[in-house]
C-alpha cells in the first residue's frame, strides 16, 4: 500500500511521497460531510478551487461527465425539433430590466461590466444570469407570422450569478455551465407538452445516466420561476444531510414575457379590422435548464469514504486494468504473457466501445493504484496476473459494493458489459431505496419536525397557500430542533420549504377534497406536497 | 417567383410579402462587398446583429457548422491525448498582469467586471480575452514531477476582446467562440511536434471541411503572439478584397510563461543538491486556438450573388428536396405518388446519414423555395414532380455552379453521396485556383504595389527584419495607390504587412543565401515571405 512515510528512500522521490500522502480521503462522509465533499472533489481531480471565490475549474475528469450529459440532451432535444444557437453573454441594462418580476429575482446577483480597456462604458452590461432578456427581443423580431412558430432554441453556455451566500462547488457557483432552452409556440397545449417532454428528458439524465432518483413535481407559487406561469422541477435527495435539492427545472412562461417583449403574430383566423390588419396573438413560451449542479448531486449521493463512485454510463474510464502479482520472482516469460494479455484485453474492450485503460505505471505499487482508481470512482477494476493468464480468467472488482467476480477470458467483453449494466442499475436501486425510505407521509404536524430531524423529507396534505408555506418554514426553523451534519450557514435552524407538489400523487392515500385537511393550517388540503430542508 | 408587390391579394398575407421582399440579396458581391456580406449573413439566418455593438447572435444555421467543426477538432485532439476542461471566465487583475509582454498585447481590449448586484468588487475582474493567465497558475500547482507532464488541456468557450476598431461579424467580434488548447511538456521537441500537429488539424478543418485553401507559415517576430516564442499560422485569402486573413494560430510559448508562473519540476536526472533537492526544470508550453472567424472566411470565399454557398461537409442541410410541377392540373393520384416518393427519398437519404430535408410548404411557390434554399447555400437541390416519378428519376441542381444532373432512383443514394463529394472537392479546387492565381512572386519592388492593387498577395525574398517590415508597411500605405472594394476604416491607404513565412518554400525558386537580396531593403534575403493587405 502507499502509506510511505518520509524514510530516507522516500525522500529521494519527493513527488511520489507527496502524491501518496495526498491520495486518500481523510474525512468520513457521515462524520464531516463538507470536508469529505471538498476533498473528494479536489483529490479525485474533478475540480479545483479558483482564485475567484465561488468559481471553480472543471477538470477533465468532471468535464467528460458533462460532455456525456451534453450529448444525451442534445440528441433528445434535436429529436423534438430544438436547435442550438449562441447569444452574447452581455445584456444591456435596459433589456435586463424589462420584465420587473424577473429582474427582481436576479438583480442582487448580477455581475456588471462597466469598463473596457481604460474607458468606462456608456451603459453598463450585465453578464447573463439567464438569457430570457438577451433572447426575447430577437424572438419578437423573428416571429412575424404563425408560420414562424414554433421557435425552439437552446444554447450551451456559462451563466454568472454573483451570490453572496456561501458558495459551494457545483451546487452554488458564481459561474456555472448549463444549457438553457427557450421556445415559443402558437398554442398553450404545444408549450405544455414540451414542458413535460423536457422534464422527462432531464429525469432520464438523472436516473438513467447519473443513477440518481428524482421526484417530478410542480413548484408552489412561492418557488416558481420569477416571471413565469408555472415551474416543473426534479427534486433530488441528499441522504447525508437529509436535504432536498432542486435538480433541474422546466418552466412554462405563459404569455407574460411574450407580452413584455411583444412576441406576437397576426391571428390567421382573426377578423379583418381596419381593412387589412388582424388581431395580434402572443406566443406561449417555455424556458428550461440543466446545469453542472447535477454533478454535485451525483457525487454527494454516490460517493463513499474511499472517494467518488461513478455510474458506468458517464464515467470517463469505465474499466481500469491493473497488472497484479508481478513481484521479483515472476519469470520474464510470465511477464511477457501478462503484457500480451493486458494489450489484448484492452483492445477487446475498446473495440466494444467500453472506456477502458491499463495502468501499467511501474513506479507505483498495486495497492497505490487500487486506491488511485477507487478515489476516482472507476466502476470496474480488472486484476490480471500470471496465474490469471494461465487460468484464462481475470478478476473484476466492483467500485460500488466491493464485490469481486472471476470473469472468463473467452466471454470477457459480454461479461464486462453486463457487469457495467448491473452496476448502473444497482447504484440507482440502492440510491432509490434510501431515498424512498426517507420520504415519509406526515399526516399530523407533531410528526413533521421529528421526521425532518431524522433527515427525512415530508409528504403532507397541503392547502397550497403561500401564507401557509411561510408559516411552515417559520415553525420548522424556530423550533428548538437543530439539523445535524449540515454545512450551510443557514443550517442550525434551517426551516423546511415546499420542494414540489409531486406529479405522481399517491394512489393508495387519496386526498379527499373538502375532507382531508392541511397538516399545518387545517384548511382544506388540495394535494400531497413534498416539504423538506433543502439546498 | 416570389416577387409579389403589394396587390390587394398580397396585403391579406402580410407575412408572405414581407418574407418575399426580404428574401433576395440586393447587393452584388463584386460591387458592394460589405453590404453583400451583411445581407448574406442576416438573410440566410446565419447571424443577427445584437443590441451590443460588436456582439452577434449565432443562429442555428451557423451554429450547426460550428458544431461540425467542434466535433472534428475534438476527435483529432483527443487522439493525440488532449482533454477538455473548463476554466472560469473571470481573471483577477493581478494574474492577468503577471506576464508584461502578454498583457501589453491585450490590455486595451479587456472588459472589466467591477460590480455585482449593487456592490463594488474589491478587485476588478477581467473577462478572459484568452486564458493563459487564468490557467497557468494551476498548471504550476498541478505539475510537480516530470510524471505530471505532458499536461494537455483544451476548452471550448467564448472570449471577449473589446476592440474599438470597426467590428465585423465573425471577423472582428467583441465576443466570439473558440477553442483554446494549453499544453505543457517536459521537452521542446514534444512541444514543437504538437505545434505542427495542431496546425495540420486546423488546415484539415479549413481545407477539408470548409473547402478554403490556406497557407501554413511562421509569423514574423512583429506578428507573433505576445509573450510567446514563435507562432505558426494558417493564412487565408479573400479574393474580393484581395486581402489576406489570419485563419488560425498554433503558438509555441517556449518557457516564458512557465518561468513567469513557475511551471516546473525537479530534474529526475539532475544532481542532488543540498541533500535532497534537484535542479528545477521549466515546462515547454504551447497554446493554440480556432475561432468562429473561420465561418466568416468560408462565407466570404464561397458566397455569391444569390447568397451563401455551403460546403457539403459542414452544411446543416446537405440536400433539400422540392416537389415541382404540382399545378392545378395534376391528378390526385399523381399527387399521392409524388408524396410517397418524396417520403421514400427522404428516408433513404437519412438512413445513409445524408442531412436531407423536404420543403413541402404549400404556401410558397417553387420559385420562392428555390431562392430560399439557394440563399441559405444548401449544396444540392433535388426536384421531384409527377413525370420524374414515372421515369424513376430525380433532377439534382448544384448550388456551387448551377449544374443540373438527372439521377436514377435506383442508385440515388450513391449518386447523391458522390455528388456531395464532388461539390466539396470542386469548391476547394475552385477557391484554390483563384487563390493560387493571386499569390505572386515579386522579385523587384516596382512590382509590389501594382500586385497589391490587383488584389494580390506578394511572395518576396525577405530579410526577416522588423525594421524592414515596418518600412514595407509604410511604403505601401503612403503610396498614391488606393485599395479598392475595401470596407475597413483603414482601407484607402492600408499598408501591406507580413502574413507569414510559408513553411513550404518554393522549390523551383530558391533563395541563395548571401546572394538573393530582400526586395525591400536590399539586405540578404533569408526566405520567401508572404506580404499583403490583411484583415
Amino acid at each position: 500500500m502507499a502509506s510511505q512515510t518520509t524514510s530516507e528512500g522516500a525522500r529521494k522521490d519527493a513527488s511520489r511521497v507527496e502524491v501518496a500522502a495526498k491520495i486518500g480521503i481523510e474525512y468520513k462522509k457521515e462524520v464531516d460531510f463538507p470536508k469529505w465533499y471538498q476533498q473528494v472533489l479536489t483529490r479525485s481531480e474533478m475540480l479545483d478551487y479558483y482564485d475567484v471565490s465561488g468559481c471553480y475549474i472543471l477538470r477533465p475528469w468532471a468535464y467528460k461527465i458533462w460532455q456525456e450529459i451534453q450529448q444525451y440532451i442534445d440528441h433528445e432535444i434535436e429529436e423534438i425539433g430544438v436547435e442550438n444557437s449562441y447569444f452574447p453573454m452581455s445584456i444591456p441594462a435596459k433589456n435586463l430590466e424589462k420584465e420587473k418580476e424577473h429582474i427582481a429575482g436576479f438583480a442582487a446577483e448580477v455581475a456588471w461590466v462597466t469598463k473596457a480597456g481604460s474607458s468606462n462604458l456608456d451603459e453598463p452590461l450585465a453578464i447573463r444570469p439567464t438569457s430570457e432578456t438577451a433572447m426575447y427581443p430577437y424572438y419578437a423580431k423573428w416571429v412575424r407570422s404563425h408560420r414562424d412558430l414554433p421557435l425552439r432554441l437552446n444554447q450551451w453556455c456559462s451563466v454568472v450569478r454573483w451570490e453572496f451566500k456561501n458558495p459551494q462547488p457545483f451546487l452554488r457557483n458564481r459561474e456555472f455551465l448549463w444549457q438553457e432552452g427557450h421556445t415559443a409556440f402558437a398554442t398553450k397545449a404545444e408549450a405544455d407538452l414540451e414542458v413535460e417532454q423536457i422534464l422527462e428528458t432531464y429525469r432520464q439524465v438523472y436516473e438513467g445516466l447519473l443513477a440518481v432518483p428524482v421526484i417530478k413535481g410542480i413548484k408552489s407559487d412561492k418557488e416558481k420561476f420569477a416571471g413565469g406561469l408555472y415551474t416543473t422541477s426534479l427534486e433530488g435527495y441528499i441522504p447525508t444531510t437529509g436535504r432536498g435539492i432542486q435538480a433541474a427545472t422546466s418552466h412554462s412562461l405563459g404569455q407574460n414575457f411574450a407580452k413584455m417583449f411583444d412576441i406576437s403574430y397576426e391571428d390567421p383566423q382573426g377578423p379583418l379590422a381596419n381593412g387589412d390588419s388582424r388581431p395580434a396573438l402572443h406566443a406561449w413560451q417555455n424556458s428550461w435548464g440543466f446545469s453542472t449542479r447535477s454533478l454535485g448531486v451525483m457525487i454527494m449521493v454516490h460517493g463513499d469514504d474511499k472517494g467518488l463512485v461513478l455510474p458506468p454510463r458517464v464515467a470517463a474510464v469505465q474499466v481500469v486494468i491493473i497488472p497484479c502479482g508481478m513481484n521479483a520472482k515472476v519469470s520474464d516469460e510470465d511477464r511477457l504473457s501478462v503484457d500480451r494479455r493486458l494489450a489484448k484485453v484492452l483492445t477487446l474492450l475498446k473495440k466494444a466501445d467500453i472506456r477502458a485503460r491499463v495502468d501499467n505505471r511501474d513506479n507505483y505499487s498495486v495497492g497505490f493504484k487500487f486506491n488511485h482508481w477507487e478515489l476516482r470512482g472507476v466502476p470496474v477494476r480488472l486484476e490480471l496476473g500470471p496465474k490469471d493468464v494461465r487460468n484464462n480468467q481475470i478478476m473484476a472488482a466492483r467500485r460500488d459494493n466491493g464485490a469481486k467476480i472471476a470473469l472468463q477470458q473467452t466471454t470477457l467483453v459480454s461479461e464486462v458489459r453486463d457487469l457495467l449494466d448491473i452496476i448502473q442499475r444497482d447504484m440507482f436501486n440502492h440510491a432509490k431505496e434510501i431515498r424512498d425510505a426517507n420520504v415519509v407521509f406526515i399526516e399530523e404536524w407533531k410528526d413533521f419536525m421529528p421526521a425532518l430531524d431524522k433527515k427525512q423529507l415530508c409528504l403532507i396534505p397541503w392547502c397550497e397557500e403561500s401564507d401557509c408555506e411561510d408559516r411552515i418554514k417559520e415553525k420548522s426553523s424556530r423550533s428548538g430542533h437543530t439539523a445535524t451534519e449540515d454545512h450551510n450557514e443557514k443550517a442550525p435552524s434551517m426551516g423546511a420549504k415546499s420542494l414540489c407538489i409531486p406529479m405522481d400523487q399517491p394512489v393508495d392515500k387519496k386526498i379527499i377534497q373538502g375532507e382531508t385537511k392541511c397538516v399545518s393550517c387545517g384548511k382544506d388540503a388540495k394535494r400531497w406536497a413534498l416539504f423538506g430542508r433543502s439546498y
